[in-house]
């Protein structure tokens, strides 16, 4: 499958490379890919990744991920265009983060009556965006291992045939079924579910080897 | 240790009955204790636990234990007397549930910049709230055990031995060492993980076979 994985940062990396590993191709968005800084990357875990401009990215792929900063969101879409998200599954990884204070942990911008995945949703109308990657810390995105067994990963979205698509590539990516919540405005519990991450995080020393697990019988 | 637990509800039974069964001398509060809805209970799970008013049961409780209906939350507390809460650890169970349609799952009333918690604290300054068994359904609160495990307990609130001693009293009941967020205020993110359980019990035929864990390395 052609994927578009907008955003240079640990998760755009980190999805990309996994991705690309499973056999997809994978082109990678930035805001300038003639840049330096990615070359390093480029020859080791980016091996294979194309490096385009955020349109060229959105034009690339036939599934799209968003791993993007949240203050830069909505201007990533619009440097994109839109109209090239139109139809496709967008993998929305974005957690609303405001950072107030060097050493704590950030609060959620918005929250209860709105959230990321909305926001994201209302940009993109014609898209069909899904919630996904946004409760594990980066380093546990891809082949996700613990000594006790696997986190799982809860998704949610407006379209059902994009969540089984967003489904798919998770289990490529190593995660058992994915838990689909329902509608995208189910954001409103998975952003502060990434807050129990990240809050948890600043709590345990910056460590991050933790992963949510919904146990079942 | 003497504990009072606020509501006769599924939740307030439960826990009742659990810190009975590990020894507490426990009162259960209630509008009308003479009702005779809870004769059965009282002989059965509840033996041994005295019924009282909630008055009776927050003077009774060195340590207390709102299980309550978030509508009648502040009442319950009038009733009861904010000064018999002084200085004591209230262990906060309650989610802000809106139920808006008959069949579908509840929505939170407040979040974001508010949550139950921090309301219950601020209806009880003199109090030590602690958020705890919220983010659970009342099967699994005590000696929760799942094929892979055992659940985790998250808490939060403002004092630190309040926390240690809602913290003791989760292990007894069967949990791990409870996971602590942080002040009061992380309510907000632990009343939408709330939802999180709710909405995937809604979801999966109202088993309500589940329960998170944060796995660990």
């Amino acid at each position: 499958m052609k994927i578009g994985v907008l955003g240079t940062g640990a998760v755009g990396r980190v999805l990309a490379a996994g991705l690309a590993g499973r056999g997809h191709d994978v082109m990678i968005g930035t805001r300038n890919p003639a840049a330096a800084t990615m070359t390093d990357w480029f020859g080791d875990q980016g091996r294979g990744i194309s490096a385009g401009t955020f349109a060229d990215a959105a034009i690339f792929g036939e599934l799209l991920v968003l791993a993007i900063g949240w203050p830069h969101v909505k201007q990533v879409i619009d440097l994109a265009g839109p109209e090239h998200f139109a139809g496709k599954v967008v993998l929305d990884t974005t957690n609303p983060l405001r950072f107030e204070a060097e050493g704590r942990p950030p609060v959620l911008d918005i929250g209860h009556t709105d959230s990321a995945g909305e926001s994201v949703q209302r940009w993109l109308p014609d898209a069909r965006v899904v919630k996904a990657f946004n409760i594990v810390g980066n380093p546990h995105m891809v082949n996700p291992d613990f000594p006790d067994g696997k986190p799982d990963m809860f998704i949610c979205g407006n379209d059902a045939a994009a969540k089984q698509a967003a489904g798919r590539l998770i289990e490529e990516l190593g995660w058992p079924p994915a838990i689909d919540l329902g509608d995208i405005e189910k954001s409103r519990y998975l952003e502060p579910l990434a807050m129990v991450w990240i809050v948890h995080f600043f709590n345990s020393g910056f460590n991050g080897n933790h992963a949510f697990r919904l146990l079942r019988k």
